[in-house]
């Protein structure tokens, strides 16, 4: 249900746009912007709890909140540390993560690595503001889906909106206490990474998992999984919508001839090379993107956020900007396509490191960055049409999840893969 | 236009079949088997000129030679050894190749290796027939495409088939002489490789650019090129159905357990790093089968035909299988997703070294392969409508094409690229 401060109008105007297919008109773009419009009236974002709560929505929250849930809908995310305080933990985790990063010796290895890296790391979040805005959009995507949701499922309906995380607050399992504490039989994973990989959504579907192992207790809870969404029409809509505005800031005569680089965070070759399904998911979104773009612009995929000595995929980022400079492309246009969110890889590394220092040294004419995400609308409607497709459908996940990777040796993603396969959703 | 001996109901449900859109229905696929089934009495192939004339279509050949072709399409492709003395040829001018592979001291060391290798080809060749299918293929392919052509396209009509192959005859080079010789004004190059990668499209419009610097005569000929064409809902339909047609093979209870395999020649990991799009367009046409199949089974992208201890693309075909096999899948359905044609990387490859010898050794229960597209009449007419909407669109090339890949150095790409995006068909 819509809030109550959204005129009649405008709420069944939102109900309307919401059942139409996802072939929107330009008429309805227009909806949705101004339905954004109205919202923008939210404030301060609540940090305390796990889940989507906005401080400024209280009447409806309460509202909604004196009826029971009736399902759950929990967003999946490594996030990303709120504050500067928070960057050491968040680095302890990633490290501590064998789905992730397995390193020898590994739970006296990641603390020496986080701490080591801190500084560095503390250094760049304090440039992008002091800490990565993930949590805040990811509460505010979940709260504005969840009013979608009740009003195009009400017979899901009422929905309650968490946050897992895998490194930072709040964190997955804390999350799900609260949702055995809440007491809903009915809990959907939705990961916020539309393309899957073992590293990412792999590692968030383990940490349910482990949750539940290491429980002594019995739970109520019937979990579905959504966890892939590479090609969805409303994520590509809102891709496709973020490059066409940016597009239109290059010089008119230059249009044409804007590189577009789709930038994602890349995989180690061992995971690669073990049969992560990524990149082609990767690949898959780019080429939806372009479709709807009716192939505008010449494009690559390229891969960012290399660490360590070991072979990365690539072309990187970095050097895939040097070179098309260097072989007289001036023009760039960077799309995350991987992230759904601002975060540091957008802000600091995109933003700062690639288009101010890397593309400027180059010799680029005029390098920028499609917008993330964040509150587009039309992303949003797209997460409350993913959620409401997936619970009609009664799948407990897609086809691919089952299936591990060709060269997994991690015997946990066989008994996750285990547990959620044999959920009874019916 | 349809030979003679075509009855004319045939032709006319050739005809309207050819305008219908690519959402075919189950009735329009009968039609296009019963057409195919009429068509299955041509003969032998002719193995001597560089067009794509069938022995026995002699009398519709004539009437066709009798006028000058207006429009020339000619099909580029790797090509392969129609004997077994033909080997070191092909060897040779392969590893003479600078734009695929690179060597120092290249003019002495690939003579040396292609002497090298030529017993072992030969071996393996002699296993699938004596040679490849390829030529036979590719000439059946374009005689059927450009009978389509005639009756859909009649304004760009008579159209004339040509194949240009980059290591075996007919050559790229000898083909060209013949196009000049034939006076025609109009050729369009079409790659074979629906996915573009530098080693294949990219090394064949090379070629094409090297004959015309090296050729000390004025040219009449407008070039245009088909450059990729990794989506074609026609390309995905055919796929779909041969993969359908095999999956109905495995034993009903494991048809949904059955894992595709999607297999691609791989590349080194310098190319792929270098920005080739190639990995990207096979993960796209994958991605496109298997949206027209309902997401029904589990898959994975995977890579074949790894030479040379560098690194390549994984993970390997041949690995991935035995890994499967150890995580206890049982059934496997290898699809060639970047090949249209049988060849020795199926024949042999697929067919023989995984199929029989891996995968029986690491303990499938049952393996196959989905037939290639070959003579397949809904890939044909897809080829026919891929030329068709390129004519009509008036376009040199992809957007694409221009961009060189982010890390080139090889200077001829870009004049091969200037080449094409200067041709005034218009």
């Amino acid at each position: 249900m819509l809030p109550r401060f959204f005129p009649t109008r405008l709420k069944k105007a939102a109900s309307s746009l919401l059942h139409k297919s996802w072939k929107c008109s330009a008429q309805n773009h227009a909806h949705v912007k101004y339905l954004a419009a109205q919202r923008s009236t939210f404030g301060k974002i609540r940090y305390l709890n796990t889940s989507c709560a906005l401080d400024t929505d209280k009447e409806s929250e309460n509202e909604r909140s004196s009826k029971k849930a009736k399902t759950g809908i929990m967003l999946v995310n490594m996030g990303g540390p709120s504050t500067l305080d928070e960057v050491h933990d968040f680095l302890f985790r990633l490290f501590s993560d064998k789905d992730l990063i397995p390193l020898p010796a590994q739970s006296r290895l990641a603390p020496w690595i986080a701490k080591r890296r801190t500084p560095t790391i503390k250094e760049q979040y304090s440039k992008i503001g002091g800490g990565s805005p993930i949590r805040k959009w990811t509460e505010k995507q979940g709260h504005e889906m969840i009013k979608l949701l009740d009003e195009i499922s009400p017979e899901t309906a009422p929905h309650k909106c968490y946050i897992g995380f895998r490194y930072a607050d709040p964190l997955t399992e804390d999350t799900l206490e609260e949702i055995e504490k809440d007491g809903l039989d009915r809990v959907v994973a939705f990961t916020q990474y539309p393309q899957y990989s073992c590293s990412t959504t792999g590692s968030s579907l383990n940490a349910i998992y482990r949750f539940y192992k290491n429980r002594n207790m019995e739970s109520n809870v019937k979990w579905s999984v959504i966890d892939r969404w590479p090609t969805h029409p409303g994520l590509i809509e809102a891709f496709a919508g973020s490059i066409k505005n940016e597009l239109e800031k290059f010089p008119e005569t230059a249009q044409n001839e804007v590189v577009i680089l789709f930038s994602a965070h890349s995989l180690p070759m061992s995971v690669v090379n073990r049969g992560d399904s990524y990149p082609a998911e990767v690949a898959a979104s780019v080429h939806g993107v372009m479709e709807k773009l009716e192939w505008s612009n010449p494009y690559r995929v390229v891969w960012q956020s290399k660490v360590g000595p070991l072979p990365w995929l690539g072309p990187s980022t970095e050097e895939a900007i040097k070179g098309l400079c260097k072989n007289g492309q001036k023009y760039m246009l960077l799309v995350p396509i991987a992230f759904t969110s601002d975060h540091i890889e957008t802000l600091y590394e995109l933003d700062i490191e690639y288009m101010e220092e890397t593309a400027q040294k180059a010799g680029v004419e005029m390098i920028r960055r499609a917008a993330s995400l964040n509150d587009n609308p039309i992303f949003i409607k797209a997460m409350a049409d993913i959620v409401k497709s997936h619970l009609e459908s009664k799948a407990v996940c897609s086809t691919q999840l089952p299936l591990r990777c060709p060269m997994c040796v991690n015997i946990t993603c066989n008994e996750t893969k285990e547990f959620f396969r044999n959920q009874k959703i019916k």
